[in-house]
């Protein structure tokens, strides 16, 4: 089942997995870390007004103190459950606590799966002994695994450095694959690294990270009840960042990130391919943004990717529909990676069927749009919309 | 091919068609409506940014005087054709008028289609006489199917009624199927009466009219290039309405424009059902209708509908992430028809599956939001999002 991942293990976090009945018999959905006294965390959730009970449980434990445990379940979102839902949450933080003789507060959980359903709160805390057997730094790969619902290949990306005189790690795993507009963070992706960072600076390092990777994703343009994002630093390599070593640490988190946002673009819901929309020349970045979105949520263009077919006027439809006020269509230049398709608002002189046809039979695409009305730039990863999108999610609890 | 549909002609309205092979040969694809002297027209057009070549020479001719002639062509949009394409549009009005010894600028252009391909003039202007040796009052139907693309029914909508002393007719057509989500009329829509209203009256009747129903359905968010509503008040009744006349009037033209509506939500490209979003209890219509749109968008709502899967929690979710304001989640309910889903923000404690199912195996399904935060409401119709959305749109050119 599982092809062999390189990763390098985080001094300080183990991993540990079960199969909890949660998810069909066999399938891995429970996963908790362990993380090293002295661990700092860094956390940003869902902005969905209906955010599901272990956000707001997560929330609150992580606002009094410093967690030891994250306890992960798939197969059950717990969203929409109300009190009950909460109470189950805390229930299984507690049964954790209890097991581990630390605080129930120390315990951040975590669910992702079918919305409205009671959490199987028994399943889970019988399964927890072995979980916590199994804990181990090597664990990444079977959690990666564990972490997933409609997924179909596991996320996990790690990085090595050289900085402060010391060797420092920063390690990831992120799971999609469906509900996919990450509004501050995305479904779940979890990142640790050894560095030794403080908590101001590490929510820093993750909001820039963040910023650059799973908030410019959209796979159907809806945004998950459970989305969240949490940064680790053990601090057991020793390494106290500064300056530009701190710089070059954030960069590194930034690329574990947006490598993660991409892989869930990459095995989003049916997708057979990686687009990225770049939209330049606007006059603040929000406007790109808008251009953007409004392309990567565009049922039509991203039909159009899927059959391979470089049907360019729906690129050019969605652009005009963005909202953009008083927008010039005269400026507007559109390039399908090295082939411009439309210049000055309308097809391009040279473009040729042939050409728009080249770069659409490719696997990953940039999609240019060149705005001409300022300085701005932004740019969001989507995928396309196949017949597997509509059965996954026809299918889905059936 | 073509089933009997009742309706009722318009008298100072006549209609042509002919197979003019700008799509498959034996496909009607050229429609003219001829307009008796005396004839009032109102019109709205697409916000799209990027509107087609027809829409700007309608706009500036409709700004001329008053139009004799609509001409419409499907198989192609005449959209991201840059100049040559406003050429090809006044090409076609003059060719029409030099056929009717009348002013190029009294014909109004319409075309749907495939985007950014030069308009093949030569073959409408040639197939212009056929069409208008076969004007007649008799020929909506025909018409009905001749403006449709990717429709697979026509939608042809006619009410009388006994106002001023005299009958009243309003018949109407419009042709979806994709690329629907109106921002101020749906892609082609023809409304003609034969009462009497001077400019300015038949112009709020027309707003008032479309913004109760082209602008209140979606079956993919995409706003077209090409969109188009005309209202044509021949005044061959004698009827001129006033006062509480001219409301129940106004209430007939909204009624045939709804149904026309639906009918295009309920053709939508793959669309296996009507779903009727209904959002009440919000503090402005506005926020209402940004519910109700996110919820119509979510492409995870869209095939939970396709699925007949009660899934209620991916309704909650896109309630949660429609952006309004401190929403307080706990007091919101949801209904699926007369079945309450959601209660307090969390599943209702009557709520069973076989309830819900039962519903949601309905070919016609109303969503009933209640926010309970204000005054206000808000509907819009919308379909489901099936293989066939996928196969109609990865096929479209091929």
């Amino acid at each position: 089942m599982n092809s062999k991942i390189d990763f390098h293990p985080v001094p300080g976090v183990r991993l540990g997995t079960a199969c909890a009945g949660i998810k069909q018999a066999g399938r891995r959905d429970l996963v908790v870390l362990e993380l090293a006294t002295g661990s700092e965390v860094a956390a940003v959730f869902t902005r969905n007004a209906f955010c599901a009970a272990p956000v707001t449980v997560a929330k609150q434990h992580l606002a009094q103190g410093t967690p030891a445990y994250l306890l992960i379940n798939t197969g059950n979102a717990n969203a929409g459950t109300g009190a009950a839902g909460i109470e189950a949450a805390q229930a299984c933080c507690a049964a954790l606590a209890a097991q581990t003789a630390g605080e129930s507060t120390a315990v951040l959980p975590f669910s992702t799966g079918v919305i409205g359903e009671p959490l199987p709160v028994e399943k889970i805390t019988r399964a927890l002994p072995g979980v916590l057997e199994k804990l181990s730094e090597a664990g990444w790969e079977d959690a990666a695994w564990g972490i997933l619902t409609t997924d179909t290949v596991p996320k996990l990306i790690s990085r090595q450095c050289r900085l402060a005189g010391q060797i420092i790690t920063v390690t990831g795993m992120a799971k999609g694959a469906g509900m996919i507009r990450p509004d501050m963070a995305t479904m779940l992706a979890f990142v640790t690294t050894d560095a030794r960072l403080e908590g101001a600076a590490l929510h820093a390092c993750l909001e820039e990270a963040v910023a650059a990777s799973f908030n410019r994703i959209t796979v159907d343009g809806d945004t998950s009840t459970n989305d969240a994002c949490v940064l680790v630093a053990t601090g057991q390599s020793g390494a106290r960042l500064q300056g530009s070593e701190l710089e070059q640490f954030k960069a590194i988190v930034s690329e574990v990130c947006v490598e993660l946002a991409k892989g869930l673009v990459r095995d989003g819901e049916g997708a057979t391919k990686l687009i990225n929309i770049q939209v330049n020349g606007g006059k603040q970045a929000q406007e790109c943004f808008a251009v953007a979105y409004t392309i990567a949520h565009s049922p039509l263009v991203k039909t159009a990717f899927f059959a391979a077919d470089p049907n360019w006027g729906r690129i050019l439809a969605a652009v005009g529909r963005a909202g953009l006020d008083s927008l010039q269509v005269d400026n507007i230049d559109i390039w399908l990676d090295e082939v411009c398709i439309v210049r000055h608002g309308a097809r391009a002189d040279d473009y040729t069927e042939a050409a728009g046809q080249q770069v659409m039979d490719r696997a990953e695409i940039t999609v240019r749009v060149e705005l001409e009305r300022g300085p701005a730039s932004a740019n969001v990863w989507t995928c396309d919309f196949s017949y597997d999108y509509i059965r996954i999610n026809a299918e889905y609890r059936t």
